[in-house]
Parts: C-alpha cells; sequence; structure tokens
C-alpha cells in the first residue's frame, strides 16, 4: 500500500486542477506595491454597486448571535424565497454559494462509469465537480459560442444522469429562448437530471430569456440553480439555492452539510430580497456599462460574444494573455479565459461608469503598443 | 431507468438520515410561543460569552466589500495560523466549518468497498460523510464512554483508509493522553489517514491532553482538524481548519469548493486569533460552568460522564426524552443524544453561571414531578 497521499486520493481527485479565481485586488496590490484602492477589478462578475444598505443593517442586527449556529434549516430564507417564486419551502436547498448546489447535484447523482453532459465554454464547476467524483464530463461542441441544445441532446447516452444548462452562460455571455428550452426539456428523457443554471438571470429576466421556474410544474426532472452572488451584491457570503422537486431537494438536502450557509449569508440573503430598489439599479447600472464597454470596443476596433450577463468576452484576434498582464500592470484586473478554450479572449465584468472608462483607457494604451 | 430521483440517488446517498442540529431558539419561540429572549439554549456547544470585540471590528471593517468574492486562497487567515503554529501555509486547509474539512477528507480518499474506522459515541458527522461517499463507517466499541484505541487498531484492515479520533469526544467529552496518542500513531499503518479531530481542544489544552499538532513532523499520515466555532465563538460564521502534510493539505485543496470559506468569515477568525483574552476568558468561563453544572448534578443525585469539553453528558437512568421534552416547556433546550446510543443521557452544553443556574433550576422542577 502507498503511503504517498496524492497517488492514494481517489482517482478524479488526482486529476482536479483547482479552479483559477479572478486574482484578487488585495494579491496584485502585494505584488505590484500598488495602492489597493486604485486597482480596478473587474475580473469576478461581481456587482460593482457594493453592498445595499438594507443588508448592512441585517447584519448588523445579526453580529449579536455571532456565537450561535447558523439555522441549519433556512427557515426563514426559505420562506421568503417559497413566497417571492409561489412555491413550497420543501422545494429549496439552500447552498454556500451556487457552486454549493453544483457540487450536491453531482454527489448526489454522479458516480464512476456515470456522466454528464455540458456545453464546451461552460462554467468551470460542472467538469470539476464532475471529476472530482471520478465521473465523465462531455462537454459538446458549442454553437456560436452559445450550447447547441440539439447537439447535448444527441450526446446523453444510457450512462447520462446530468445536463447542465447555463442561461445566461458564463464566460461567454450566450443565451437560449423560452422556445428552445421548452423543446429541449420535451426532448430529454425525464429520467435525466436537467440543471439549470440561472446565475445571472436577474441581469437578462424578460429579455428573451425564459424564466426556469415557469418549466419547474412540468418537469420533474429539472433543478433550477440561483445566486445571491451577482446582481443581489453578496459573493463574499456565499448564498445561492436550487429549486427542483420536493424528491430532489429532499436528496440535495440530506447531503449538504448541516450549517453549510452560515448566519450573516442568511439574514442578508432575505434583506436582498426585500431591496427592489437594489436589484433595478444593478439591472440598470449593467445595461449601462455594457453600452458603454461595447462603445469602447467599436472605437478600439474590437469585436466580442453579445452577452447578456454582466460581463462580456472581448476578442483581440491575437493571443490575450499578455494584454491581461499588461492591463494588471495598469491596474486593472480581468479575467484570462484561455482555461476555457477561449485563448484569444478576455472576459471584463461590468463595472461602474468609471471603473469601464478606466478599463477602457489602460486598453487603448496597451493596444496602442502593440 | 426510474423517474424517482430518490431510487436514483447513489446507495448511500438514499439512506442518509440528516444530521440533527440543537433545536434552534426561534424554532423553539415559534411552536410554544414563547419570548426567544427567555430561551436557554445549552444544545449546540456554542460559546456563552457572546462575540468578542475584535471580531465585531474586523467584521464591520469588511461590510464595504460585501460585493466581492472571498479570497478563495484565504492568504491572511493561513498566514496568521502559520505563524501561531510555527508551519507552513501550505499545510493548511480552510474549510466552511470543521465539518467542511471532515467532508473533503471522505470525498479525498474513500469510495465504496473501502472503509473508516471510528468510535462508538463519535461524532456523528464521521459516520454521515462516510455513508454519503458509499463506503463503510465501523464503529468501534467505546471503553468507559470513550475511545477504545487498541480496539481501533484491530478493526483496520486492507480497505480501511481513514481513522476518526476525537480528542476530547463529543457527545461524551472523553479523551485520551499523550502516550495513548503516541502509541496509536506508532501503530497504525501509515499509509491510513488519521484525522484527529481537536473541535473542543482549547477547553482542554494542557490538561493532560496531547497537543496534536507535536505529532504531526513524525507522522505524514496525520491531519488535525480545529474549527473557530466553538471556543473562538465564530459557530454562526463557520470556519474551520485542517493541518497536515503539504501533500494531504494540496489534495484537500483541490477538492474544495472555490470560496467555501466567506469573507467575514476569514476576517473574523483572524481577529478571534488575536484575541487572547476571549480565549482565556472562555476556558475560565467553561471551567467554573462545569464545575457549577457537576455540583448541581451531584445535588439532584444524577451522574454524568467527566468531559474535557465545553458540554457534558449527564445520566438520567431511565429514558431521556421525556426529560428533555419537559425542559423544553421550562424554554431550557439541551440536546438529547439517543441518536448516539445513548438514549438515558442528554448532553448539557456549558452555559454562562446564570443560564447553567436556570438549566439546573428546570432540571430540578422536572425531575422533582418524575
Amino acid at each position: 500500500m502507498s503511503c504517498d497521499f496524492l497517488a492514494q486520493a481517489l482517482p478524479g481527485v488526482q486529476k482536479l486542477s483547482p479552479y483559477v479565481p479572478g486574482k484578487p485586488v488585495d494579491e496584485l496590490a502585494r505584488e505590484l506595491d500598488l495602492d489597493p484602492a486604485r486597482i480596478v477589478k473587474l475580473a469576478s462578475n461581481e456587482n460593482p454597486l457594493g453592498p445595499s444598505l438594507k443588508v448592512i443593517e441585517a447584519i448588523q442586527a445579526e453580529l449579536k448571535e455571532l456565537t450561535r449556529y447558523p439555522d441549519g434549516n433556512g427557515f426563514e430564507l426559505k420562506r421568503a424565497l417559497a413566497e417571492h417564486y409561489g412555491i413550497q419551502a420543501s422545494q429549496i436547498t439552500l447552498g454556500n454559494g451556487s457552486n454549493d448546489i453544483l457540487e450536491l447535484v453531482a454527489r448526489a447523482y454522479l458516480a464512476p462509469g456515470l456522466n454528464a453532459v455540458f456545453s464546451q465554454y461552460a462554467f468551470a464547476v460542472y467538469p470539476l465537480v464532475t471529476q472530482a467524483i471520478g465521473a465523465e464530463g462531455r462537454a459538446v461542441p458549442a454553437k456560436s459560442w452559445g450550447h447547441d441544445l440539439d447537439a447535448m441532446l444527441g450526446a446523453i447516452d444510457q450512462s447520462t444522469r446530468i445536463v447542465f444548462l447555463a442561461n445566461p452562460n458564463n464566460p461567454t455571455g450566450t443565451w437560449f429562448g423560452p422556445e428552445a428550452l421548452a423543446k429541449f426539456l420535451q426532448a430529454v428523457p425525464e429520467h435525466i437530471l436537467v440543471v439549470l443554471d440561472e446565475a445571472y438571470i436577474e441581469y437578462a429576466e424578460g429579455n428573451d430569456l425564459p424564466d426556469g421556474m415557469a418549466y419547474l410544474a412540468a418537469h420533474p426532472n429539472l433543478l433550477i440553480s440561483r445566486t445571491f452572488s451577482k446582481a443581489y451584491g453578496l459573493a463574499s457570503l456565499r448564498v445561492g439555492y436550487a429549486i427542483s422537486s420536493v424528491t430532489i431537494a429532499d436528496v440535495l438536502n440530506r447531503v449538504r452539510q448541516p450549517f453549510n450557509v452560515n448566519s450573516l449569508a442568511l439574514a442578508a440573503a432575505r434583506a436582498a430580497m426585500s431591496d427592489t430598489d437594489y436589484l433595478i439599479q444593478s439591472r440598470h447600472a449593467n445595461d449601462h456599462g455594457m453600452a458603454q464597454l461595447e462603445e469602447g470596443f467599436r472605437k478600439l476596433g474590437l469585436s466580442w460574444i453579445p452577452s447578456k450577463g454582466n460581463f462580456i468576452a472581448v476578442d483581440f484576434a491575437q493571443e490575450a494573455a499578455p494584454i491581461y498582464q499588461a492591463l494588471l500592470q495598469q491596474g486593472v484586473i480581468v479575467r484570462p479565459v484561455a482555461g476555457y478554450g477561449l485563448p484569444t479572449f478576455l472576459r471584463i465584468s461590468i463595472g461602474t461608469a468609471e471603473e469601464n472608462t478606466l478599463c477602457l483607457e489602460a486598453l487603448a494604451k496597451v493596444l496602442s503598443r502593440g
């Protein structure tokens, strides 16, 4: 028996390459000896508005209870979500971010010998959670950077247990419409769990995209994954959720850690749901920022993938890594997506008007040197 | 193919019974229409002192960054831990509570056909994380309510990959000394991962218990699991950590979720580490509270299992469930441990002097009716 604790890890685990997050501001500040306050981070699709005041108040009110365990059932947050969506609380699984949801699904339904289907250029966590189990991940070639739903149907076989869909998709920002989703759900075998990741839906709702919730009643094999990390501005706190049939929620709630969502996240998410103005502002600022970046790219002669998210993948028609590095030197952090098979692109999160301007200026400077 | 998403879950997952947490104060208040402020909760081994002011300040300072993702590498907290323990940061794995650590270990090293060894009356999460994988959990009969380390060695076979030890043990409070640990580590095959769960060590350090950290250098198969949820008073925020060889830490860091520990937890844990007074007070209050409860039990003619934790398992020499229920009616929440095979016991967390008094008064009232 080997005493090498790498060799002894499960085969899927041994081959895992950790997820590469956006470079943190503090890390760049340390590396380049820059003032953190002057760094613009547009790398992680975070909400540029800063936190909602209602959220801050809710957290303040909760601080006296710091020594207590969270409510492991998330009673109040589930009640608020159930009311908001007109569903039962027993259909909800709360997660430590929606990353937790994606992992729970894999851990409940995948095993070595089984497979999950997702799209080329899909969120890196789908292959990661699949591989950690030792199951097979099947990336189906994209069509115009987005999901080729027909080809994904074609990739399903007897060993498929999960299909991951993202709408809009990260990192490309592509999307599919209601008819395409309806057709897919009709065609997919009903024993296959369809995980519809709507992490960015609040930026796109009513804008040619289906609302996954509307399909739940007719499709007990559908699970909608959403998050408070983006439009609700709570990335730091880690809170996401799944809405599904009661049966699937029951299974995921058995697998999850008893206290997977912390108390401040539970309180903050409830407050964020009540702050409709913040959500409207987030959407509004994103629409404006997207237009600002597109206009800037146009002036720089760059093309991009049209996006319904809070980010945009811009094409430099040359290897983008040196441009990423040069932007870092300017104190602007964006996201390389070579790991997604998009080596000529960078993904830029929509910032405030000021951040977008600084990013475009830095880009102009870097490209003019080219 | 079945469309029953319970039947389709992995065999181990189907049989999972969720962890039963201590009853939350709000839940009891709702059920019995009681004032939450008058409820005494001594059910979850929480720190009764309330939060450290340094922690509150650290959280306040972090609130402006709520929209940002946490530092997925936990750079600053790992640096503080590394300095504190004189180890390398690369030996550390941070967890969403130490529950996360226990799960990561199981997910990295267990699979169907393999097994994990732990003691009878050990923490419920060891069998849960083992079963979720579909691996076999081997509970070794306890000796005087505590670990029978020789019998645990005897239970190891070719398919064993992990041994879980807890010192002190929860829910019994039992412990083993330095010689017993040294002998065990010498005898255990060196390819077997020994997970030494020291969640309660800060209440017991230097008091006949070994400091697991001292054995790391000589035993690359040892992993120490610790938490900020107990003596550091941060149960709400979910932060724990493992210290191990660099190889094991590398494996666990691949398996963990990229942002498993939230930003406020990272900041709070650093602050908690710097607040030595709080830790000293926690230990002091616990020693006094333990003596107070023991004295109370003595007067009530009850026996108990001597404990080095921040809780004590008291024996009613009759089925304890009705006593638990009667205490709830008095607004006192303690912890039933019938699920641990201790049906005549209740586990009572050490509270403040006032809480302990209220608990003993309620107990006296309930028992006098008997």
